[in-house]
């Protein structure tokens, strides 16, 4: 029998580290868990300085040490180091990507802004909408939670592995692309019902309890809204962004 | 200065009992917090046992002392029973009803279908998305997170004062509405952008890992899809719900 779980410490402890903002941020890099995700990223060739996974998992994903590094370790490690309630058979260690605002493809397709997004579920859940329906960018406003929480991690199911978040002032983004359409969802405006499917331009979607900043209302060029039927006081903002994203992309 | 905190500590057990499924069933009762989310309960006059508030939200709130039992709590003994990270300063006793299905209405409007969906976030998005688009009844199969759990009260922002939810057997409720028709949602079948507008029938919403049961699908009469112009596998269960839903009712 091989001697299994070989990470020292001092690594274990980095792991750990970058549970936190502060530390993914000073390290540039972030954690995956979960079998399906971490496939996704692989997938797509993402940079990842380094995947731990028990036997049953690197048994079965040998043609992954041609690219990648892989490090066997033991149950009771990834117990240690894993976010999730149950751990899974995988972790990875990513690289955050720089990406750098494209001008092209920002003026010439959709893409999603979000302001102040502060449940790292809703966050991530928007990524994996925006990923169903082709949307490359997601731009986040500075107060948005961070995109690389293992909960965003885990609510983007792997979206995160091809969409790009940008975190930006959405104020200097928006005076950058003055000529570019700026979509503001509100509880009311234009109906998107009445709207023809739309090719390019900005999706803001405000923070969950207060909305749209007043700092960015000056930017906005259509307000629009989901039309009420009911009597709920609000949508959730993912629901709200994915059903825009439908009507717009349909 | 007034004596406060005076609910008695066999009340309180009963109370924090309510946080588990068990007891919910055993006395028909359910427990809501926040002040947002009480306060739709009380403007739909829901049958309440009791309110419990801190003086703060007594205060402002005398009027409902006409309709309801309402008893003032100290903060240490909301921090106590509260099932919140930061209690709210009020939080309620509801009596969970006994919807019938309405024979009429079930053939006549949408309705919501559930089949097995564990997550009670996503479970209380959902009703809040029925709340939104004017769908009066939610169908949840026995495998389905509770509807009246704590974290499925919270997600539907006070919904739950409005939509009526049924636990049943699914395949037993589609047998009984043979007539009606049936919109299973799949990651592929006809477009929902292709549709015209819906005006009646199921649409049935499967688990978030394993999609519709396989006893469901000889009562599905149309297998439906939201197109998929990117490359995610799949869409979250409430973010789908609401999409189809807008497009149904547009």
């Amino acid at each position: 029998m091989r001697f299994r779980g070989m990470v020292s410490k001092s690594f274990e402890k980095y792991i750990n580290s970058l549970k936190q903002k502060k530390y993914r941020r000073q390290y540039h890099r972030f954690i995956a868990e979960g079998e399906k995700t971490v496939q996704e990223f692989l997938n797509e060739r993402f940079p990842i300085e380094k995947i731990l996974a028990l036997p049953s998992w690197t048994e079965k994903n040998e043609r992954w040490k041609r690219f990648y590094k892989v490090e066997e370790v033991s149950e009771t490690q990834m117990e240690r180091i894993s976010t999730l309630v149950t751990s899974s058979p995988v972790l990875m260690i990513g690289e955050i990507p720089e990406y750098k605002i494209d001008k092209k493809k920002t003026t010439s397709q959709l893409s999603l802004a979000l302001d102040g997004i502060s449940d790292p579920g809703n966050l991530g859940t928007i990524v994996r909408i925006a990923d169903w329906f082709g949307i490359e960018y997601v731009f986040c406003s500075e107060d948005c939670a961070d995109a690389y929480n293992p909960k965003t991690i885990q609510a983007s199911m792997g979206s995160l592995a091809r969409v790009k978040t940008v975190e930006c002032r959405l104020e200097g983004l928006f005076a950058e692309f003055s000529e570019t359409a700026v979509f503001g969802t509100f509880l009311e405006g234009e109906s998107i019902f009445e709207m023809g499917p739309v090719q390019e331009g900005f999706i803001l979607i405000g923070n969950e309890a207060h909305g749209i900043s007043s700092t960015l209302l000056p930017h906005i060029t259509h307000r629009i809204t989901v039309p009420k039927i009911g009597k709920a006081e609000s949508l959730n903002a993912a629901v709200a962004a994915g059903i825009v994203c439908a009507l717009f992309k349909r």
